[in-house]
């Protein structure tokens, strides 16, 4: 494990061709490169945020053209790449999943979104995931060359829960690819990701897409990196926007040692479990 | 159980002479009482805190005078008292409690802090709660005409799983006696307020000290009520003040229904339990 690494939040535009998507990511990816180990993308990158366009633009993930060109570039830039998510299908199921790959170009780690989005705010936003997804039933630690990382998708941020028990499992970077709305955006994200942050004292990557004010669903923006002590290190605006941000492992000791909030849990009143 | 109700929190000024922070919290209280269904008072509401004092300055529930002093007055006024905290003595140890008194000035709740404060930041901060005090063992929600009330204490809302507990238990109304101080507060405070309030869809009520710059701890103020989508609908400044808020439980049951997170919760994948 490295004691530093950087990280680029790449908050591209999504549009309504896939290809386009694609090529998008890819010269993004590549720009990004030459300065981080770790590249993460937005949720639904390569896909308008539509609950009925998910089963349309799915693919498998063993014959994705999506996921082969990440791994391509993924190998060719020799780093880490976090692929947002993207609607996969397996099984006649849907689901919105990321996909973690190594340098090598191979998928080291897989989340399916557990927690799927539904919210009805009269007059302001209604959207149903589950009408066309179907939820994932696992949670994502995954040990890579540059720290154990814990991946979780947008409305999975808002169950203090699931980010606990990735905590617990050792994770010291949590990336949430993420597309908060004008709603929730504004009234929620930055106290989610900073507060997720400094309760498990962790490094939190939360990557949107660029907002686009004609698209069905609006994404907020604001892709941003809170440190293990709940401080915003790096914040995008609205457009599109490649994000930086150095990580120091060491902030986690030293966080935990300063303000002991996991050691002093009171196990003894109460306990939260996996299955 | 009333749809609508009011609560005054008291930013009150600690000092060193307990006769006089409890006379001064009987003022403060009538002030408020004409005008408010609840009075909040702040975490060590007749003790300065310093770990060294809390021996010094600490009762036995049964025969406290500062509990008796807020006894008559709840009785006098007609309105329920969260009583802050007091340094609260029995068999011959000291916790850091909150007691909760009806308008026939009875008490009907009281938690002990499960989670002593341990903190060392170098060149900032050190604190050590255990040095002198017990932690509580149990968790403390408590039905009232007004609403179900959850109490905790200070650095107990660090912990997700003891509010959760709660807002599982029904707590519709969390009260929060707390002391953060210069370097906690404007990095914690607000946020973890926000947040907890928003998990849980509850309204959060954080009553705290006044600041003052004299004291060997300083708190932070900003006492603070959050509804339950995670809105700031008050908030103190740093000196003495009383902070009004006004509570509509139709808008739990609102938000609920707009973002259904406690159903959404996946508890197939993850159990929360107390002992």
């Amino acid at each position: 494990m490295k004691d530093h690494f950087k990280v680029a939040l790449c908050q591209m535009r999504v549009v309504e061709d896939k290809n386009e998507n694609i090529t998008r990511a890819l010269e993004i990816i590549s720009q990004a490169a030459p300065q981080v180990d770790l590249v993460i993308l937005p949720e639904m990158w390569n896909c308008p945020y539509e609950t009925s366009l998910f089963p349309e633009y799915a693919e498998e993930a063993d014959s994705s053209p999506s996921l082969g060109a990440i791994s391509e570039v993924a190998k060719r830039e020799k780093i880490h790449i976090l692929a947002g998510s993207i609607p996969e299908k397996d099984k006649g199921k849907i689901y919105n999943s990321s996909f973690l790959f190594n340098p090598q170009g191979e998928i080291i780690g897989r989340h399916r979104k557990v927690h799927l989005f539904d919210i009805d705010v009269p007059g302001k936003i209604r959207f149903k995931e589950s009408e066309t997804l179907s939820p994932g039933d696992q949670l994502t630690v995954v040990d890579t060359p540059l720290c154990r990382i814990g991946i979780c998708i947008c409305y999975d941020i808002r169950f203090s829960e699931l980010l606990r028990l990735m905590a617990l499992k050792g994770a010291q970077l949590m990336i949430i690819p993420g597309a908060f709305n004008l709603t929730t955006g504004p009234a929620h994200w930055e106290a989610l990701i900073r507060v997720r942050a400094m309760d498990n004292q962790v490094y939190l990557a939360a990557a949107s897409p660029s907002r686009d004010l004609n698209a069905s669903y609006v994404a907020y923006g604001h892709s941003m990196v809170a440190d293990p002590w709940g401080t915003v290190i790096a914040e995008a605006g609205t457009g599109e926007e490649i994000l930086y941000a150095s990580l120091d492992l060491d902030r986690i000791s030293q966080t935990r040692q300063e303000l002991p909030l996991l050691k002093n849990r009171r196990t003894d009143l109460y306990q939260i479990k996996d299955k």
